[in-house]
């Protein structure tokens, strides 16, 4: 399997076609940038955090999108409910363990969450992704020495024990299930000053999983539709302010001639 | 009463004046960009919602705007105690009823909060105003086959019951009290693709009940300014990200010459 | 002392290479905002607000910036045992009191606060300052009858009891230590239009105070890059929307050259 242009761009006409809405219960900071990532994209946010509504809403989601960014007691007894709705009803859950390993309190909560749902999709920086499997996971031993190839090793601990996608983000993202890796190679040195992209970039999972019934296709399409769009905002923009709204341009105008100009694998 | 330019401007003009403080009890997704909105507009917001002083923040405030986008119990409390003290106190109540209808969560608290307060003015879209007036408030039969038609006769419906001005907005925004519907027909395509816009005509809307005593007035007056708004924004985008910075701006700069221009009813 | 261009941009060289990691608890309008600021600044910011997690946060953090934008009885909880944590650790505390003096709510709890840590650096604007000292302080007298005036006699005794250097933010901002006032008189119009810039520059505060021990020297220098990056903004915006856009590129392009061009002290 490799990524091309007219797989990811059928996935994105579909999103544009389907709207699918797509439920987040994600931080406080990257809220509205998620929002509005996902209307320029095509597709329908909903953001609902309160246990009394979370399972409702997952009932008529097409994925859940859960995002550890800001967490209090009362949110993350949401994420398991709403987890749990999402499993029972069959739709993709999203997983992104923002700052995991800075503090136990993070690091407890995504793995109490990962063991419980088996998220479809997990996404972090290759320092999240290692933080998550030096526990709970056993390391079958590591065999590189950079620190990617520490992530993919950490990214392939997670897949084999909870068959979930794993999407490690970095100047080159790999994308890893069973014994495939793809890679997309796309993204601007800008943004990471954006803050938020990386949510963003889990929340676009969402939407293409939604659409796409095989994840590690949906994962990898939206890294490289995350990684375009910020290489064409870069052209227009002078820095990471003037990047993150011609991103949300860029989400909204990109065309399938856009994506075989720009798609780097 | 018809919409007209002088009456537009000069609540514009006296919004900019006096900059009355809004107080918003607000959703997460939104905050920034509805205080960016009533700033650019000339308003004063103010975001609070403990408890412990919504009733103090209230008693400085011109006017209140509740918006349900992400409930808690927690804020459902302070809504409620909010909401007494301005009617108390006599300034306008301004309710968005964002996404009614999805859950019972959200049906329920905003059906509580309006048999309990009577906004001033309500503002929705066709969707979430049908989901209001479908229980706790007789349909008196519907003589529309379109979708706006109902959500016409659901607006007479809420306004029946309980004298608020009802705002229905979409491509034609129709403001509704007793007899009377005011039309705006101003507005972008790309409107709807920035999250949060319907949330800032809400806003809107309590900065100029704030300075008119004519809520009808005053809710279609709102309506038509943000109209011209992304109207003139969209003149300068590319896409929904500018949209929303252009948007801002309008807001700002919107002289009375240009609602001249642009105000279509 | 006084302000100069190579110290300025000292510490902004010193952020870029070091990245310091700024632990802000503030408030739900201002969180992506401030973020992104930060991030176009060259520092880390993180946001946490958990009492589970804040001691963590504070433990691997350079700076500790606490906002009371939007209180609740959770988040006051958590802003003491960070603040304590950060008292303990020797790093910087930055107390931002927004809009305290609205609602007792807001005043008992900063004026607790400061009262229990003595914040390192307190920045707020004129009202806000002036309601601080109102009680707990004794006001030594006023030998001044401007406005400015007022809130430099109320600077004064925060600075004489609390130790904390206090910066008086408006069209001329004043910085205060012991016997000791720095001005800085840049800035543009259109920055109160855009909402957060105030808690922005608090957070900046975070940013230099992480990097220089002179903590009077760190809060003038702060100061001074907001007020050209505004500057320099404003020539390439129209408005408050396009303003907040430029005014992140600018902190991320500022070069020594541009605060000498610009600095007005």
């Amino acid at each position: 399997m490799s990524l091309n242009t007219a797989a990811i761009y059928k996935d994105l006409w579909t999103i544009r076609q389907n709207s699918p809405l797509v439920h987040n219960i994600t931080n406080y900071v990257v809220m509205n940038s998620t929002a509005n990532a996902l209307l320029a994209l095509g597709a329908s946010p909903v953001m609902a955090h309160a246990e009394q509504e979370v399972e409702d809403m997952v009932n008529i989601a097409a994925a859940l999108v859960i995002n550890i960014g800001t967490l209090s007691d009362a949110w993350i007894k949401s994420m398991f409910k709403a987890a749990k709705k999402a499993k029972e009803k069959g739709i993709p859950i999203i997983l992104d363990p923002v700052g995991v390993g800075a503090t136990p309190y993070r690091t407890d909560t995504t793995r109490d969450l990962i063991r419980e749902v088996a998220p479809t999709i997990i996404r972090g920086n290759g320092s999240e992704i290692m933080a998550l499997s030096q526990a709970g996971v056993s390391t079958k031993g590591v065999d590189s020495t950079s620190e990617s190839g520490l992530a993919i090793e950490s990214a392939r601990d997670l897949n084999v024990v909870f068959n979930s996608v794993v999407c490690v983000t970095g100047e080159t993202d790999y994308i890893l299930a069973g014994d495939e890796v793809l890679t997309v190679k796309n993204g601007h040195y800008l943004m990471p000053r954006v803050t938020g992209l990386g949510c963003t970039s889990s929340a676009l999972c969402g939407a293409f999983a939604a659409v796409n019934q095989n994840s590690h296709q949906a994962a990898a399409h939206a890294m490289a539709v995350m990684g375009i769009a910020g290489e064409m905002a870069a052209k227009e923009a002078k820095g990471p302010g003037t990047l993150q709204l011609h991103f949300l341009d860029a989400l909204f105008l990109m065309s399938e001639k856009d994506i075989e100009d720009y798609l780097k694998v």
